[in-house]
């Protein structure tokens, strides 16, 4: 069974025979990470069609250069792209010296299959190069136990013919980002490269914004049986060795190829070479397949917590899996000093590494798969760029703290006005995730410690960002551009004021709960509090009585209001066919916004509100953000609207497996790979956590026999199983506790199963 | 005196010593040009020091590339620029193979004199090479009797010591526009170049945005007395002919250089050879010093009708000479395909060849200053465009003729979506000329010829930007920016949509009375007509009751409302000191905005609420661009508020001549050369021009003794002087007409004289 693209199976994601004009996509469903690095499915052997060729390397990056025409003052100087890096995969395979290259010679039974449970990618077969008939495979895992090491294994049969084969693993510095505004290499060779071993040192290129050059180093091991070596060659941008001889029906080839890849973030180029040697001899000590279960081990270790199990629904099955499968490859939190990229691994576009995504997606998810310490990195990863976030703020003259849209180093680097320093409302859900991990945890250390230094900066900023309004003497907050960026530079955006008010309270509250030391320390004027609340209490938030809506911002219920249906066949996505000036004059809304807010802070309104503003809104909203169809399935389903969140659901479940946007070829939508766990669980499942613990409310969509997850909570684990009619809650380690399902008040205790009948 | 920079002086512009920081602003300020061509006023010889060489040929441009980052649908494709073409003026001059160059040779009596009734720059100085004591005297013009002619004498006298001297006029084409976005060369040699004469052509390169090739071809003819010619040489980029020999005190050498130059707009390529051959040789029939009398003679015929005489302020009275010759070298209508650049030919920032700044702020000017073809060569100008305006609609999805904001063939090619697709008011500032036109001449043939074709399509643009509000039902214009360019997609713009009704009634009623015949070619349904009516009728037009005035838009009242007064000391201009950020929030406006609406239509609102109107506006308008301040103190003249006026007038006055923005190094402010005279005819002359007739309400300003113009109305030449106490009107040429002068009517007969009191 198949959607279109790829097999459908549970644990893994393969796809037969090889379409050249699928290669890119291919490559991006195919991507392996292990944190440290990545790469998409690039074939080793290389691939002259179509093709995408990308290794990237974690926090490493190049400030490109990005100023044509008008730019103004508060605009960034750059933008920060990831550096596609050395392919350190390639292994070059020739007969009589013509290469295996798909998209030359012909080749059948052609698998490539991304087993998601072991972290393992393999690819087979058969070709024939010179009339000689090869049989190809193709193995290769990025190690999560030493993430700086890559293991790969190449197989060769010979089924037909006689010739010379040639088979080369080399390391190939000389890429180039597909993204460079200038077309420019971003990679120099370092010169003191090439002492001995199978290693390769690059250097960025220097830059003239100031920001860090990086340094990397690949080195490689690799054995061969069944061939002679005949040459250990280097040249400027690659060194490698050959193995060569004559095959003839019979013959068989095997080579392991270890590689190991360091970077200056991590260690001084000096210490490179001598480190990636000892990489490469204590990977030595064990053979391929110990170093593949150990692989299969520490993914069957992750799994445990964060798996979601779907009965009766195969493709939905596969699709939870693979987003949880990419965003795991991407991020499992052991570096404080990264982030999530919109593209992970997989891919250059919209550059970058940090979105405010990471906090308002997948910060909930990580949350609850995974232990707390993965969720603080994220914390503490804004907290180390608060100096910058000064910067970014000073920069546009305003005080306080003002974290960027786009980054790496916490320096905005998004070059559309509209969006670097019009949508601000991110500085408040990077606030909201420090009380969420507050309540999720409930543990207030990092809210007291590191947490409330990042609140203060934030509160600043947005005291200094409002104004008070000639006309009515309120508080405003005017140019601004809220979640839904087919408006721009509005005023007094509901969710933006929202979200502020919010956070001046919230930081307010948090300072008159500390200690007197603490609270001395951070040194916050009485008179600075005041004004806060001053602010809030006094702070303007639209809202039409007539309707009974949350009002987007000030002019929204001025425009020509239609429903998403009135859009013409064919104009869908309208990012695709309408102009900006269209896109923006409309009343269609890409993303949830007014809705964003009553997700975030629904406990504060009405079921009646939110249905009031979800029936208004909903139907204007196109949903051509990656990130919204899933969180207005959790609001659906908190309104009991199942068949509605189904729906919404399903956009998001197998984004890229089905490439429903027709450009998962340019990467995978990392960030928005929380999206379907989110309607599961948050939605189907009814997940909440507050101040007042955690809750349940779950349902069994139509179609589906059951659903399980599992969900860290306050040092437990807690294991959800949904039936048709009732579930099954169970404590799987921690002390017993108290939560909430539907209406009641449940007690789990270790071990014991607590069933539940589904509300409805 | 002089206040700084530039003697002064009625009719030169003249500066004295070298000073190598002030070299590009010198070489902005004696810039020259023919309406064909121009130049900067660079140095014959070459400067090796920091300078800005720059040629440049009208209506020759390149699409640049300007794509980076993030790029949305109906965003322009390129950046069309002046191309910086072949340096003709070119005199390579040496001693012993040292070459004069005034940065690494000393010099004395150094002075640089623009003569602006002449139309001729020249420039003298004494230096030292290699021991060697030169004087050397440049002349140069571009004929405004042939355009495609310039003409050079360059004057070599040894006064100390002997060497070689070595004279070598050239024409080189290695130049490179400054503002490239990718560093590109936009030229190519043309491979058939050379045949025989001193002549070089050149291509610009292949574009891949499908905008035409321009060939450029410039031929040299060099006599020489006083040495012997040596070589006639040529490379791929450059083109030459040297003389030398050996010099002692007393030698003197003479250079005369004449210059052809046809493009490919005028000319085909294959005629460029025999073209300029044949220009060339025509010119070589009459010695230098005739040419230089025919352009002195020309020159004398535009001033006739085109100067403003000031008694008793000799720096306001180089200033609006200086800027009318600027203007008047720039464009003087002679091709209709060509329009008025914002550097002119004095500099390449900005790009494009025409902004709306030629219909809102010049038109009015060479309506008064010039025959009436060459008024109507610029509306003609639009209606060629006809085509490409209807283009950049379509690009937006909307019916009708979109005007673009910055263009060289019509088609949009300015790159923020902010002002391309939104700051579309400049499409009612295009219908507004026509009407212009038309009152001015009394002529109604344009207007019923061509003129209506650009009118429908306009008001159809305008009837499908409109959409009708859901909340009350009012015609609505959202998302645009006005001509405060320092707020951006605001909704309902008052300036915007009250262009807009205007147009649609205009348009509706020229319509009406137009003869059937033309009425039928036209075929514009019924139905269309009643819709612009409906819209014109219904349309919403924001006013503040209890202030009094006409609102900006939507949500101004909302700001932070505070006086220019109340900006920090040292923070002004906002635009350099201030993030974009803070300045679209801020309350302050770059140029008249509400008030832009008042000056177009004056007739249409009491004095009192143009008075409220304007002290709620200019008080928190900065003036940032070169084109406000002139327009208010129009405004203020009519008010009768004359300190204002005179203050305001002041900014624009020497703008470039005083340097004021301190950015005249990148070339004239030429779409802003209007400023000053329309503050002198209209706003101390009161000129006005409408339906009615022809109208003065003069006063002469503190501090003058008193100003005359020549106005050019209807067939007739006005020449207005205004005293201290009264005004003298005299017909110069044409029929007896009734004028009006402040509340009286006032007949005006051929050669009399007609003496008037100021009423203020």
């Amino acid at each position: 069974m198949s959607t279109g693209i790829f097999d459908i199976d549970p644990w893994a994601v393969s796809v037969r025979g090889l379409d050249p004009a699928r290669v890119r996509l291919v490559e991006s469903v195919m991507a392996t990470g292990n944190g440290h690095m990545g790469m998409r499915g690039n074939f080793e052997e290389g691939y002259s069609g179509d093709s995408h060729l990308g290794t990237y390397l974690a926090g490493v990056w190049f400030p490109d250069r990005t100023r044509v025409g008008w730019w103004k003052n508060g605009y960034p100087h750059y933008f920060g792209k990831v550096v596609n890096a050395v392919n350190f995969a390639a292994v070059r395979i020739a007969v009589d010296g013509v290469p295996v290259d798909l998209a030359t010679v012909p080749c059948s039974d052609f698998e490539m299959r991304l087993d998601m449970r072991a972290g393992v990618l393999t690819r087979e077969f058969r070709c024939r190069v010179a009339g000689v008939t090869l049989r190809l495979r193709f193995e290769r895992f990025l190690s999560v136990v030493t993430p700086e090491l890559s293991f790969q294994r190449v197989e060769i049969d010979v089924l037909e013919g006689e010739g010379v084969l040639e088979v080369t693993p080399l390391l190939d510095g000389d890429v180039h980002n597909l993204d460079s505004n200038y077309g420019e290499q971003f990679w120099a060779p370092d010169p003191t490269w090439g002492v001995g071993a199978s290693a390769l040192t690059f250097q960025t290129v220097p830059n003239p914004f100031g920001t860090p050059r990086f340094t990397v180093t690949a080195a490689m091991e690799a054995s061969l049986s069944g061939l002679d070596e005949t040459s250990r060659w280097r040249d400027e941008w690659s060194v490698g060795t050959t193995w060569s001889g004559p095959v003839a029906p019979g013959s068989a080839v095997v080579l392991h190829k270890t590689v190991a890849v360091v970077t200056s973030r991590d260690r001084e180029p000096d210490v490179h070479l001598a480190t990636t040697a000892r990489l490469l001899g204590d990977a030595a000590l064990q053979d391929h397949s110990a170093h593949r279960a150990a692989q299969a081990a520490a993914w069957a270790e992750r799994w445990q917590l964060a798996d979601v199990e779907i009965l009766g629904d195969e493709p939905a099955q596969q699709g939870i899996r693979f987003t949880i499968f990419q965003l795991l490859s991407t991020y499992y939190g052991e570096d404080e000093r990264l982030n999530i990229g919109p593209k992970g691994f997989t891919g250059e576009k919209y550059g970058g590494a940090t979105y405010w995504d990471t906090e308002a997606f997948l910060f909930p998810m990580y949350m609850s798969i995974a232990e707390p310490e993965v969720a603080q990195s994220l914390l503490r990863y804004r907290h180390r760029q608060l100096p910058q976030a000064r910067h970014n703020a000073a920069q546009q003259g305003l005080p306080g703290a003002l974290y960027p849209m786009v980054t790496f180093d916490g320096v905005e680097c998004h070059n559309e006005w509209e969006i670097t320093f019009e949508e601000i409302h991110r500085n408040g859900a990077i606030a909201y995730a420090i009380r969420h991990y507050t309540e999720h945890t409930g543990d207030r250390s990092y809210l007291e410690g590191e947490g409330i230094e990042v609140l203060v900066e934030i509160a600043r900023f947005w005291a200094g960002r409002v104004h008070r309004s000639s006309s009515t003497g309120a508080f405003m907050i005017h140019g601004v551009t809220g979640p839904n960026e087919y408006e721009n530079n509005v005023s007094n955006n509901w969710y933006t004021n929202y979200l502020a008010r919010w956070v001046l309270r919230f930081t307010s509250a948090t300072l008159s709960e500390l200690s007197d030391q603490r609270r001395a320390e951070l040194a916050v004027p009485l008179e600075e509090r005041e004004r806060w609340t001053e602010i809030a209490n006094e702070m303007y938030l639209p809202y039409d009585e007539r309707l009974g809506v949350h009002v987007q911002h000030d002019t929204f219920l001025d425009k020509a209001l239609a429903p998403v249906d009135a859009i013409p066949e064919g104009d869908r996505p309208i990012n695709q066919h309408w102009s900006w000036d269209r896109i923006l004059r409309s009343c269609y809304i890409k993303q949830a916004d007014v809705l964003q807010g009553l997700y975030l802070f629904a406990d504060d309104f009405s079921q009646e509100q939110i249905s009031r503003d979800f029936d208004f809104y909903e139907p204007m909203t196109v949903h051509e953000s990656s990130l919204s169809a899933s969180l207005h399935a959790v609001l659906a389903s908190s309104l009991g609207r199942h068949e509605k969140a189904m729906e919404l659901y399903r956009r998001s479940a197998r984004l890229d497996l089905d490439n429903y946007n027709q450009d998962t070829e340019d990467g995978l939508h990392i960030t928005s790979m929380s999206g379907s766990w989110l309607a599961i669980v948050q939605g189907f499942g009814g997940m909440r956590v507050g101040a007042d613990g955690l809750r349940f409310a779950p349902f069994c969509p139509q179609g589906w026999q059951g659903f399980g997850f599992s969900v860290r909570y306050r040092g437990r684990v807690i294991s959800v199983q949904v039936g048709p009619e009732s579930t099954e809650y169970r404590l799987v380690e921690g002390d017993a506790v108290e939560i909430r399902v539907d209406a009641d008040v449940v007690r789990l205790a270790v071990d014991s199963v607590v069933r539940h009948r589904n509300v409805s």
